[in-house]
This record gives structure tokens, sequence and C-alpha cells, in this order.
């Protein structure tokens, strides 16, 4: 891409404009060109694709400079998206959306209940190039300084060079200390869930959902086992969920 | 699949256990094996893949017969789905999730947003064969009399012949009267949101989401387009997002 003017970027995620990782997110993005932040006003993990269709949006202005504008909304990060294309950024569309910097990894099967996911897969089916990136440490005070010479290093290349239609990118990274960068896939894993039992103060049960993560994907190049390797594990995402590889054969199986 | 006894079916929706289609789909059903339902308290449209991890949730018994048991959980048709696997068929996995059937179509980019094809995700992911019923009508009255043929042959087969790892079924009907039934891919397709301004008695600002779908692909595979030739659409969709098509490029791009 060949810019006349600076970059438009919109900046969003699902653990609220109050997080360390949006604040710092914000400040690598304007190195690159003007940002207009839309986050949700409270905190939105596990919201996945979730929009609001029931009840009514509210959005408001919290920061106005020259170069940088900064909205919090009442919905999901997917509300937050389509408030931003559709009633902030109207006559003018993003060059780029970046989601995160999210407290807590979305490799493998944690990028389908991801709302920092969500906000980056709209942002693809609207064509527009975007990228998720998420650090694996859940803490409110984590440290993503060692995260910062790679995020300008894929932005600057996706500003450059775009994105294939349909394609957008989940970027995880470990911990501490980057090894390098690797191109992967989704791991094989899931949740093995459990449901802690409370009682309320009239005797009645309630449950809270908890879950232990397993991964059962031995490849090398899964994105959860990058990231346990020490590496950015980079995940190219589509939005076509498509199953390919078995139409001709559940043709011959279903049309009969 | 050989069944020693009848098979376990888990039934679910996001139109909440009083829908007609959830009704209908129990029904038909038991044709083939015991029931387990285990359906939201109230309408869960739009709510994708999103779970409850920041509020308890609740689940209560409503019927109790020799084949068939009916529950209903507070939270989202994925909480469903993890409530129903992990505490109330803990002892014994279902053999077969379905999901509807859903009054509205969830063909094309309506899948991401879909809590009915969430909780077919979700079994797929914990490896049971899975299938997603969506009817063409958003009218809580509308006739699925036209869909059960299909509904009855489809469940068959996968009884019978199980599903692929990692892959499950997004059925979509037509309104009325049906053709046939073709296997097919996503169609590319976008909505057009409006936000709807209204006034609160403080005057006050808030927004209500509104949209208009668009179909931008002319393939006439795409389930889109074999929805509206009147035929039933099966689209076996997949958990793994991974856009394997381009790893190969991306490693040249982003790993030096």
């Amino acid at each position: 891409m060949n810019f006349m003017r600076r970059p438009l970027i919109f900046v969003t995620n699902d653990d609220s404009y109050r997080s360390r990782g949006i604040k710092l997110l914000v400040e690598i993005m304007l190195k690159f060109g003007d940002v207009i932040l839309v986050a949700p006003t409270t905190q939105q993990s596990g919201k996945s694709h979730s929009i609001t269709v029931h009840d009514p949006l509210r959005y408001h202005k919290i920061v106005e400079q020259d170069n940088y504008s900064a909205y919090v909304c009442s919905g999901t990060p997917v509300d937050c998206v389509k408030i931003g294309f559709n009633i902030l950024m109207k006559d003018r569309k993003p060059d780029l959306l970046v989601s995160g910097i999210n407290h807590g990894s979305n490799a493998s099967i944690n990028t389908i209940y991801s709302g920092t996911m969500a906000a980056v897969f709209e942002g693809c089916a609207e064509n527009i190039p975007s990228i998720g990136f998420s650090l694996d440490c859940h803490s409110a005070e984590a440290d993503f300084n060692h995260c910062i010479e790679a995020i300008e290093k894929i932005t600057k290349n996706v500003l450059e060079n775009g994105l294939d239609e349909g394609v957008c990118l989940n970027v995880n990274f470990p911990e501490k200390e980057l090894k390098g960068i690797k191109v992967c896939h989704q791991a094989k894993a899931y949740w093995n869930e459990d449901f802690v039992e409370r009682k309320d103060p009239m005797g009645h049960s309630y449950y809270w959902l908890t879950g232990v993560y397993y991964c059962k994907d031995d490849d090398k190049s899964a994105d959860y086992n990058v990231l346990s390797d020490g590496y950015a594990a980079i995940t190219p995402m589509q939005v076509d969920f498509t199953a390919y590889k078995v139409i001709d054969r559940y043709k011959t199986r279903f049309e009969k």
C-alpha cells in the first residue's frame, strides 16, 4: 500500500479500554499512523463473536487529540468494531485493525472463545487487514516490553503488503523473552471443564465455569507448541469455515 | 457406528427451550434414540461462541421421562453444551449433538454470529458428531414440516457413519418446499450495518444494531445461493480456522 496520508489504524480489544495491553498497543500504533480506539467499557473476555441485538448500545468519546481519538462502548468487541466501521469511521475506512494486546494466549482452541480474535475476524470479513496480538500471561500487570519490536515488524509488513482477502493474523507471544517469529497452524486442543458448585443464601445451587487446558497436538508447528518453545506464533486464519477437504466425499454421502 | 443400546442424542439451540424449532427437533430425535435437551432459558441469538466466565450459571430440570429429559440453563448455547457434557452427561457422552431447528438462516457469514452453530462447533471440538439445523425464516410461528424428511435422512446417515474428526455440519433449509439436498461451501457475504439512534428520557443517545445482508458470491455451490435456489444446503465446517493456503508464503514474509 502507498499512503498519501498517514494510515488510519483502528485499535480495539476485549479486556476493556483500561487494560495495560491496549494502552501499549495505542502507543505502538501511533508510530505508524493516526489511531482511533473503540474498546469495551468493561471486561469482555470469552464473548467470542457475540453481538448485542436485544439491548441497545451506548458509546462515549474519552480522548480527542490531533492524531488519536478514543471511545468506549457498552457492548462486546464485535459491537465496538461495528460502531467503529459504521458510525465513527463511516467516511474513512481504517487501513488496519489491531486487537489486543490481550492478557492471555489466544492460541489453539482459545481463538474460538476469544473476543480479541472475534474483533479481528470482523475486520477481516469487512476486508480490512486485521491482526490480533496476545500475550501468554493473564496478569493485569503483565510485561509486554519483549513483544514491541515484533509487533512493529509485523505491523509494518502488513501495512506495506496487506493480507490476502479473507485472511487475518492471530499473533501470540510467550510470557517472557522472544526467540523469534514462526508462522504456524492452530493446535488441536480442548478444555476439560469443571463446574464449581456454590450455594446462594436461599440454599439454591449455582455454578462457576472453570477448566484445564489440554493440547493433543504433537506437531512442532502447531501454534501452542511454537509458543511453548519461546517463539511468537503467527497463525493465519480465515473467516471461511468450510471443511473443503470433505466436500467431494460428503456430496456422495448426502446428495443421493 | 453400531449401537448396543439406543443412541443418546443431545439437543440444544439458541432460541430457548420454548421455540417451535427445538420442540420439533426433539420429536424427530426421539425416533432415533434417547434425548437429553439442555437449552437456554431465554433467547440467545447472536451470542456466537460466548461463554459465561464472570457470572455464575444455573440450570433446572423441566422434563423427566423414560427416554427424554430436558433442562434449561441461564447461560449461552455453549454454556448449555458445557453443562451437558461435564455435568449431565458426565458418565455417558452423547452419540450425536443437534442444534436448532433455528428460526433464521445460518448460511454464509451468519454462522460466525450464530449461537446455534457455536453449540455445534463446541460439540465438534469435543469430538461428538454435531449438526446444526436452521430454517430460512425468522418467524416464531415458522412451519418446519417440509424439513422433517431431510433431517431424518441426514441424522440417520451421521448416526450410522459419523463425521470426520474436526468436521461438523451446518444445514440450512429454504422457507418453503425442498427441491433436494446439496453439499456446498460458505458463501462470501457481509452485513451492511446501520445503527438506529434513539434518545432516553434524560436526552442521552442510545443505538440499536440493525443491518442489511449482502451476498457477494456468484458461485452456484455457495450455501446462500443453494438455499435461494430452494435446496437444503449442507456446509461441512471445521473448528480449525487456519488459512493453510497462505502458510508457506507467510513463512517467507514473516519469519525472516
